[in-house]
């Protein structure tokens, strides 16, 4: 890890989980006799996908916001993502009383446009690569003044990310293991730095799809790999590590595991069959690899971390 | 009604709380920001569709099989159902160690085939009409010795039932109507008989899809007429009110209303969508009708029965 790098203390993740606590839900903890009877272990699944916007990117983004200086706050502020942390952005914003420009990919799905329209988010499209999305954002900023909130490089961002772990580990469980989607990092790096401050016997892995193994990738190699031409069904895995995200990974997750995009698509119907709750595919990744390495999980306690719910409906993979 | 029917009293129905609660779940209760600016009242929904085989049909399940004497069950017992009901005796029977023998319909949705299959229940299959149904289910029957346990018009399935108000009351809510879907009236009769115990001043609704509207017509009438020719998507909720049921109903439900095939669809969107939970069509029912009477429910605290959440997953109407 990068000397100079000062990563959020656990009294800054407790501060920042009183920070958000009026304006995100704690999430409930489910679980399920048929999937643990299928998986061999016990799966307690935490359910970002009841979060606000249906995702965990609610507590990154509250977090930023209300972080923000006076200055600041009067000129707004601004992001690029696939989604979910757009959607979370603008509540944030909107929800403080300050503007949001949100740069979005053409690609992204319906729901998650509409749901940064609900939240008063102003969309400015761009083509669907990371290049095009900084170069817009360069854009809007230099326009407007705003303050760039990115997706999940950048600290207060993870430690908002951070307070979902706090919340399993206040709950009380004593679990062997934590699983949590990895795709830019943020819910991975801060769930790794809450459960190394709070329970360090606990493993924690991250999951990732095959078609966009970066994380996967840089972890065998030891050094960060960039992720070019991602190709999954999920759609909130796509973007590459982050730097800060990884400095965290690197230290304090066990391993990271993959499963391709069937045997997501299986873990997906999984949990609409059996638990009766909505997720998108990025968030089945996590029980897909559980399923996949029994030999690791075997009689476990595992907690899963799922990320989240906004999925287009008409376009379910099964 | 008539006075040779005595019905559950409030002592009956706590005691068969009392007697399944090892072998259901509580379930909880949800709520939603959005859908309640969008209806313009509170709604609490009572989730059955996490309940044990996915539906609210677990309980009168269990308290039938649990009330049986030894004789009865060496001999086992036999239904005939459209689904949720056939999984719940299925299972109900196999936690209790005794055979159970399932008429169903050939169209039959594939999930609540398999469910049955799963819970180790003997399916025989017959034509998708009541008279199939029913003289299928006599030769069974007679060649078995089982006890028939009628899927709603049952006073142990309907004391079963009416466990599911008992929860939302003694959870605390100051409910001011109450709203159960109806097709046997199983479940509505035992909303409104808990509720007439306890909370006498909420009104309990029914709630029926126009295509499958007796309830309705029998409630206009003030006499019971039987349904013929149901068309709707709700598949649940095809049968003709029961007897016993009706007897229920017609004293201690306020008003039955109604919805049209598009209007549930739209409903269970809004569910899947805002709640990021599964239902099936005729779990929507409740909330497409609260959302079609806004001047009935304005400014209320309104409970919702979510039925059920077994759909075919490759066959979501969105």
């Amino acid at each position: 890890m990068n000397s100079d790098i000062t990563l959020p203390t656990l009294l800054e993740i407790r501060a920042a989980h009183e920070r958000i606590k009026p304006m995100i839900h704690r999430t409930p903890i489910l679980s399920s006799t048929a999937i643990n009877t299928l998986a061999g272990c016990e799966i307690y699944f935490k359910c970002e996908n009841f979060q606000k916007v249906g995702a965990f990117k609610a507590r990154g983004a509250v977090n930023a916001v209300l972080k923000l200086g006076k200055e600041q706050m009067e000129r707004g502020v601004a992001t690029h993502s696939s989604g979910n942390h757009a959607a979370a952005l603008a509540r944030a914003a909107s929800a403080s009383g300050i503007k949001s420009y949100i740069v979005m990919p053409t690609t992204a799905p319906d729901i998650k446009k509409k749901a940064v329209e609900s939240y008063g988010g102003q969309i400015i499209f761009c083509e669907p690569t990371l290049e095009a999305r900084k170069r817009t954002l360069d854009e809007v900023v230099a326009d407007t003044g705003a303050t760039f909130i990115p997706p999940y490089d950048h600290l207060d961002v993870i430690e908002g990310q951070a307070t979902c772990a706090l919340e399993i580990w206040e709950d009380g469980l004593l679990l062997d293991a934590l699983v949590a989607p990895v795709g830019g990092g943020g819910l991975l790096g801060g769930t790794a730095l809450t459960t190394h401050y709070l329970v360090p016997t606990c493993k924690v892995y991250g999951a990732e799809p095959e078609g966009a193994d970066d994380a996967y990738r840089s972890f065998q190699a030891n050094r960060l790999i960039p992720m070019t031409n991602p190709k999954t069904i999920a759609d909130g895995l796509l973007t590459s590590l982050g730097n800060l995200n990884w400095a965290i990974i690197r230290r304090y997750v066990a391993d990271i595991l993959t499963a391709n995009d069937t045997e997501i698509i299986e873990a997906m119907r999984l949990v609409y069959e059996r638990m009766k709750i909505v997720i998108e595919p990025s968030c089945a990744v996590p029980l897909a690899v559980v399923l996949k390495n029994p030999e690791t999980f075997k009689g476990k306690k595992v907690g899963i971390i799922l990320s989240g719910g906004n999925v287009d409906l008409g376009k379910l993979p099964f």
